[in-house]
């Protein structure tokens, strides 16, 4: 059934999510770049996807050349510079950031604030959740402020195992101040349709390849993308049985890409 | 309509929350004592039902003699008993415990580890929740053990506002894991069903008073006692309008529940 609809609709761009795909921490996956000049050479165009809110653009691009990736600006879309876009266009200019300290810069024109915040912006913040601060937030949110969350992925694929990721805290904070907070990364329909209008390609012309069976590969295809898994990063049989989502395609690393596409 | 429902039905059995009812942190709330005397002269059974879990019952009765409140073992259900009453039912006898060190007096017979638990048990921990212990607890929850939450409030009242509870880090847990926890506090029907047994009195003639519109209202009528919220505590008119939980009475504070109950 895979191959039949591999076959029966072009594919012109590829949507790469980073983390647990190219690399893992430090680590480059092995075919990672190969992959990439194999899909450059057949004329796709591609761009990177990424829910990482740990890095600013700038500091990310850095790390893609230090690990021998190409890395241009206009290659890379992240989930902070699509929260900060979607704050400016809906007029909201006071939050309070609590997001890594290396992603500030990409809020720019965004007033950090900690008190009477209109929105409450989550990110990654790794050893700083902690009660105090939730507690703080809970108590803006009751005030009114909006819940806007970078992303809400359950956990991440670190080299030791799988870590709690953002979407716990997210969870938390709705459940305790009953609401919903907006998703601005991977996999709001948003984010996606700003990767392809980058990419200049109809949502039936593309392909999305991640490691997370919900932001990447159920996100894409909610709008109409097809979703490819890759069995690296956090991929775990156990878990990729027990959910919902079924991708377009399985492979067993983005190094199988190129083959999967035909070229 | 309320009227009907109380006249038609007699009252045996009075289940009372404690925190934001009869008081808030150390400050007794007024008209409390007098209200449980006349529970008493006009012959009612009733009996403290209590999330607390931040201190061992025997120290929650040593509180309610400070506050000038009776205080009997037999008259005392707290989510912690009820919790190590769970555990002993379902043969699981290693633990982690992420509770408060007060209260692991009520845990005897349980074996308290931090490796390869059979289970995972949260309660209140206040400001030790921080990203460490949360993704630990993750990562044993990943590896089969089971989750058993105290309770699920969404926040307390403390005397300066309403300020986040143990249910949003059960909320976390469950999101990161997928999975559901068991709660074994209110609004469990487990512990009320072990409260009206303390009482001997069936759910249609029992009431249940708190400020507590899921745990304690909406928890008591899912298994046929009726539910009465009080306007003290944690109680705020605007979440109770969003709530879908409908009690059967709302008085202003326990000072008027031996008038709503006739005696």
């Amino acid at each position: 059934m895979a191959e039949r609809t591999w076959a029966g609709r072009g594919v012109r761009g590829v949507l790469l999510d980073l983390d647990g795909v190219f690399y893992v921490g430090d680590r480059l996956l092995p075919g990672a770049p190969e992959a990439l000049e194999r899909l450059e050479r057949a004329g796709l165009r591609w761009c990177f996807v990424t829910n990482t809110t740990t890095r600013s653009a700038a500091s990310l691009l850095d790390h893609l050349r230090r690990l021998g990736l190409p890395a241009r600006a206009e290659r890379l879309l992240t989930a902070p510079q699509a929260t900060a876009a979607w704050l400016k266009r809906e007029g909201i200019g006071r939050c309070h950031l609590a997001v890594a300290e290396a992603v500030r810069e990409d809020f720019a024109g965004i007033r950090a604030v900690t008190r009477a915040p209109q929105a409450v912006v989550v990110g990654d913040i790794g050893n700083r959740w902690r009660y105090g601060l939730l507690d703080r937030l809970f108590r803006q949110l009751m005030d009114g402020a909006r819940l806007v969350a970078l992303h809400r992925n359950r956990y991440w694929e670190t080299g030791d195992g799988l870590h709690l990721d953002l979407g716990a805290f997210v969870a938390a904070l709705e459940y305790a101040a009953d609401i919903r907070a907006v998703i601005t990364g991977k996999p709001s329909p948003a984010f996606f349709a700003a990767a392809l209008e980058r990419l200049g390609v109809a949502a039936e012309e593309a392909v999305m390849v991640g490691d997370d069976l919900e932001s990447d590969v159920g996100g894409a295809q909610a709008v109409g993308i097809r979703g490819v898994l890759v069995q690296t990063g956090k991929y775990r049989p156990e878990l990729a049985a027990r959910s919902l989502v079924r991708p377009d395609a399985v492979i067993s690393s983005v190094a199988d890409l190129p083959a999967l596409l035909g070229c």
